[in-house]
């Protein structure tokens, strides 16, 4: 007899044509075609986080990935925040900080851009991956459309019941619940709320299944057949992993990030910051991190003012106190593994824990 | 064939003398001798939080649930802060804060001071429980050596991964990894890393089970067979449950609590907060809650200080908008049943998932 866990994550499946519930975390600035080409041969879904790119550069990507092979696909970007307030003065004060950990920051560093939101929109359809996910909010309702259109599902993050309702009625295909384990950024759909609305993932992923009637994805702190296992009887039809994979040799990381992860950080080595980006993230609590977190520091500005003004920063690293190292709570899990025995074992894994003894 | 996870938990009862690997959090305040006894007739362990009882309260509270049958029984009191630093400036705004919320909060009110700590482990060894738990940090020595010569066993709160090593070293029997979901207070064993070290269960468990020998027992989220099963799944040996409980006819509950309970609050409705005692804990979102929150709030008063500021407002309170409404981020799985069904449903239906199709 199957369990109703591994049945629900079968015609998750079945409906988006992966051999495993495994979804690549679309990790902009480190999803290399490789490592995407890499989960999408082991039968999960790749991914590409877009964010930096420009719509030459998505176009580019999507024809490697699909010289590389193809198959399952995964496409983000971020909904555009109102435009952030400046404060010349805060900012001075931020780039006096900086420059304590990195070479000096010039004044135009805070004025860096996101990509045009629209233009991406349109190179992630044009690139026609099985899904294109939203992070920060909920997609335009013209965009919601577009995708419906051409066939392309909508995954949308949510970090708490609330937001995955919006997302629900919006006309999203399956929530990704992001648990406060996640590295990375924090997908909150109100910057300001991020940090009040913290919300453990063994929580969140029975509420949001309870609360929708989508499938719902689990991610933050999965990186294991225990783990997604875990997660699958909490009522998710599929886990998405970010930071168990940036070990994998297709992951190509910086050589301070990757070696910070060899050391199999504990929970409590990573921390939920601003300090990088504006935006909270989950990153390992480098030196920069925790100089931040003291009570004399500056507040970080908004992204993505702090985002330019740390680049300088980060170029200059040479250890990881001041990369910005992003990693979630079960970062120790990260193995030095080719991507698809990863996912492959995942899955098999996962499937022997909750049909103990049944054949695979 | 058995799961391993079961048979994890098949050998925690049997060390510990239970039916089920369900043990009922020790809620100081909320745990009367009924809701204990109830946990217990269902094979579970009851539980006392003494924090607030002196030794006279301890020895006449365990006379009670002896002579209500009596069973497997946790204790539990804070290992203690170094007292606080005054500022008579600071608690004046606090003050004047709090007087918003409830009656004018006489000067007084800030000398409230925590019962002795030697006294209550005292009456708690006479008492004679199965075991007796620590939170805010480790036993001192001379009470580790004392608690084994009576064969009581010790099991320390931790929410970290090095909490739960140096635990162990001190010589805890068992650790209780309360995750960051966890209604309550949390168990930092420094109070000012509270917040910044927030680990979610889902990370935590498997961690600490990692990086010690002894059982884990996993805490906060947890209130039915799902989150029960998955806890096992990560590494646990047995489940603690608090919130899930609290709407048992057992608990008699303070209504204006039991009311808001009843609405079953989602995860982002509970909020991790200094303001009802100083320590940091998981509480419901009320009124006043929100308010604490806000930029131009005064900080909170450090422990017990703050605890005695604002018992002029919560003695007053006329709706849960001001009452110290403990709730863990799965509140919503607080059920109006009989304790000793939830106890013996958590597993039964635990092992139904963990072993489907095998017969009970």
């Amino acid at each position: 007899m199957s369990s109703p866990a591994v049945q629900r994550a079968a015609a998750f499946c079945e409906q988006f044509g992966l051999r495993c519930p495994v979804i690549m975390a679309p990790m902009a600035g480190s999803s290399p075609v490789a490592l995407a080409s890499a989960v999408a041969s082991g039968g999960g879904m790749g991914a590409c986080g877009v964010l930096a790119m420009s719509p030459e550069q998505i176009a580019g990507w999507a024809a490697g990935f699909r010289a590389a092979g193809g198959g399952p696909l995964q496409m983000n970007t971020w909904v555009p925040d109102p435009p952030p307030a400046r404060d010349a003065d805060h900012e001075q004060r931020v780039r006096d900080f900086l420059g304590r950990f990195g070479p000096a920051v010039p004044s135009a560093a805070g004025d860096a851009q996101p990509q045009n939101f629209d233009l991406q929109m349109e190179a992630m359809i044009e690139a026609e991956p099985a899904a294109i996910s939203s992070i920060m909010g909920v997609f335009p309702e013209q965009w919601v459309r577009r995708l419906q259109r051409r066939g392309i599902r909508w995954l949308a993050v949510a970090t708490t019941v609330r937001e995955a309702q919006a997302a629900e009625a919006a006309g999203a295909d399956a929530i990704v619940a992001q648990g406060m384990e996640a590295g990375g950024h924090r997908g909150a759909f109100r910057a300001e709320r991020a940090e009040s609305e913290l919300v453990g993932l063994f929580a969140l992923v029975p509420a949001i299944a309870e609360a929708v009637k989508v499938p719902v994805i689990a991610t933050g702190g999965i990186g294991d057949p225990k783990t997604a296992a875990a997660a699958l009887v909490l009522g998710a039809s599929a886990v998405q992993v970010g930071t168990a994979l940036l070990r994998c040799p297709e992951a190509k990381l910086n050589e301070h990030w990757a070696e910070a992860l060899a050391q199999r950080p504990w929970p409590e080595d990573t921390a939920a910051t601003r300090a990088f980006s504006g935006r909270l993230g989950r990153s390992l609590r480098t030196a920069y991190v925790q100089a931040a977190e003291a009570p004399d520091a500056p507040r970080p500005a908004p992204y993505p003012v702090q985002r330019g003004l740390t680049k300088p920063m980060q170029s200059a690293a040479t250890s990881v106190d001041t990369v910005m190292a992003w990693a979630g709570q079960a970062a120790r899990l990260a193995q030095d593994r080719p991507a698809k025995e990863v996912v492959e074992d995942i899955w098999s894994g996962a499937r022997e824990i909750l049909e103990p003894g049944c054949k695979l």
